[in-house]
């Protein structure tokens, strides 16, 4: 079991109240760095993004922008209107133009929904991603679904089904893969519960981390013939994560075009900045996406591998994840916060506690997927962490 | 007077059909050229943003960014949240932190408040920007003050406090420099206006184009002890004009303590991307600010001087200005959409009319004001255009 000393102590409770004042969100590497220069950060294992795809999106950046000195464009002019944008992202995604909006991120789109399509209630599973409770306006209750860390954080559909039927809420959420679990809902049956929610005014279908899904052979999972399907469906889609591009803020959201109307009627003309106008171009060009398949793949690699290292140790219990990163319950008596603080301290590792997430109770950390070197200096922390612990207790 | 050609008119009538999609903006650069490539464009004199100022931006972006290898950081990192771009922020102001709200440009803002802090009714000053009609929600009136053009667009205070008496509205919006006629009002003016608008609950001021405004020796005007005196101000600032960076979507707004909370509490936390964020530091840094400045007076300069040559044009009548731009009358019984076409379709210098401005009854254009070699360009097209249509008539 891990035991603070006391200068740990010390920094851990001034890592925590920065922590508390960021919110339900882990605060900006940067802004973290700023505030306590005395951790020396190797890996940021909080941070949810293929570094692989960074590499190629950097790349073509690079190629393209920089050395073409087309970057005073993407600076100095208003970028695209947002139709004119989703216009283009329409033809890759195979949709209509009219059914695209395109968000500052993800983020913006989650607000803009909570705000527009909420009247009666919300219901999101939990554990979740914090934002779709927090952001839901005063006055709208949210009720929680609760996945079971028994079943793997894997939603029964029936049960589920049932409570949607019982609390007949107007929107619900479904992240898939989940974050901060990853536990996945394979397509077909994805498919059949929403036939089944069809009766539900708004569907929301976070597809965030669906590239990280994996269905037979690592073929790539992709939900627009479901919103064809179901026009009750709103999917949300970040890009942060899977094309590594955070600091860009890209996310777009396929939805009825009545609703990209009233969205687009009251804001949102220019909110998307020049360089994620390039990068939304790039992201809609065929050979862009065959190198980033590459990409896309060699990060599942990575996952795999330390997914089985992971297994591997004892002290922690690894669920399934089809996302980027690892839920893993500590189950050798350590509290969660002080495996964190251990690892940032003395090995420059920067993981997250569940400890700020309703419905998951337990000393949870959430581990991303780095590169592969970056893996092994979290996996190598973890292990001399549980190591040191016994060697003490001995 | 200006008659179009059979293939102008054609020409004419696709760009009209391109601005119209746009709704009541014009349409980016690049897909206006995207859309007409037979035009071929020399330059875009609708276009409100200091060149100077861009390439002192890019200057330092090239040293600090791209040749640091710092480029990654801003494109594959989160940016840092609302809050704490804000408390930055501040320090350069000279408010406190929680006074500060960061927005994703000036637009978001503007979106912002009128969702937010508006449950009567808004007034604005006509002509204005059409954001500060068209946001506001459903339901909700917005009573219009007309500037007049015999008065040269100017306020008259004590006709307007009547007004606001009369109306009742909760919102009153005033920009200033107003755009898009450049009116100004003095900041004594100003101070003495917002003294007998306290009983208003919301002021806003928009101060997008105050860098341009002089009051003595072209020294820089600024507002924010406005707001110790005025807690109803929402101070609102686009950086996109001064700093010629409208491809960064960089915008804040100085409010109520309580409004900035009411704000983030439901959204916005990370609507600044990586290289705004970049921008906003320098932004905060006095090195760069002392530079800019002689960018601010070069650009004053290149005003001056366009300014007396276009008051030289016996065809058009050019209004006081003290914004980034000439609100011109056309008075030779000229159109002003077919000016604009045909500067556009013989020159290749754009420009746009104040058609879609509501109170601005008459056949204006607004031109932006760019770099010296630009603004001739301009000039000698407007000159040529005239002469053209004095010698058929001849």
């Amino acid at each position: 079991m891990i035991r603070l000393t006391e200068k740990e102590r010390t920094l851990a409770r001034r890592i925590h109240e920065l922590k508390a004042a960021a919110g339900t969100h882990s605060p900006s590497i940067s802004t973290f760095l700023e505030k306590v220069p005395e951790v020396e950060l190797r890996v940021d294992a909080c941070f949810l993004s293929n570094p692989h795809a960074t590499d190629l999106v950097l790349d073509r950046l690079e190629k393209e922008i920089i050395r073409t000195g087309k970057l005073r464009q993407c600076i100095e002019l208003y970028p695209s209107q947002n139709g004119v944008i989703a216009e283009r992202l329409a033809r890759q995604l195979g949709v209509n133009a009219g059914n695209v909006f395109v968000g500052n991120g993800a983020i913006e789109i989650i607000e803009a929904v909570l705000h527009n399509f909420v009247n009666r209630k919300v219901v999101d599973n939990i554990p979740t991603f914090s934002s779709y409770y927090e952001f839901v306006n005063d006055g709208i209750p949210v009720s929680f679904y609760r996945l079971r860390k028994e079943n793997d954080f894997r939603l029964d559909i029936d049960e589920y089904v049932a409570f949607i039927e019982r609390e007949r809420p107007d929107l619900v959420v479904l992240i898939n893969p989940n974050n901060p679990d990853g536990s996945y809902l394979s397509k077909v049956d994805l498919r059949g519960l929403l036939t089944r929610l069809r009766h539900v005014e708004t569907i929301v279908l976070d597809e965030s981390f669906v590239h990280f899904a994996c269905e037979g052979d690592r073929e790539r999972v992709q939900y627009y013939d479901l919103f064809a399907e179901n026009p009750n469906l709103v999917i949300v889609k970040s890009l942060s994560k899977d094309f590594g591009v955070a600091g860009l803020r890209a996310g777009y959201a396929v939805m009825a075009e009545h609703r990209v109307r009233t969205l687009v009627k009251h804001g949102y003309l220019w909110n998307t900045n020049g360089l994620a106008e390039y990068f939304l171009k790039l992201y809609s060009s065929g050979d862009f996406q065959a190198e980033y398949e590459q990409a896309r793949r060699r990060y599942l690699d990575d996952r795999d591998e330390i997914g089985a290292v992971l297994r591997a140790i004892p002290q922690i219990n690894v669920y399934p994840s089809n996302a980027n990163f690892f839920l893993v319950e500590v189950v050798d008596g350590s509290s969660a916060a002080d495996l964190v603080a251990r690892l940032l301290i003395q090995h420059g590792v920067y993981v997250r506690t569940g400890a700020d997430k309703i419905g998951l109770e337990g000393e949870f950390v959430r581990i991303a997927i780095r590169s592969r070197e970056e893996n092994r200096i979290i996996v190598d922390a973890l292990r001399a962490s549980f190591e040191d612990a016994q060697r003490l207790a001995a």
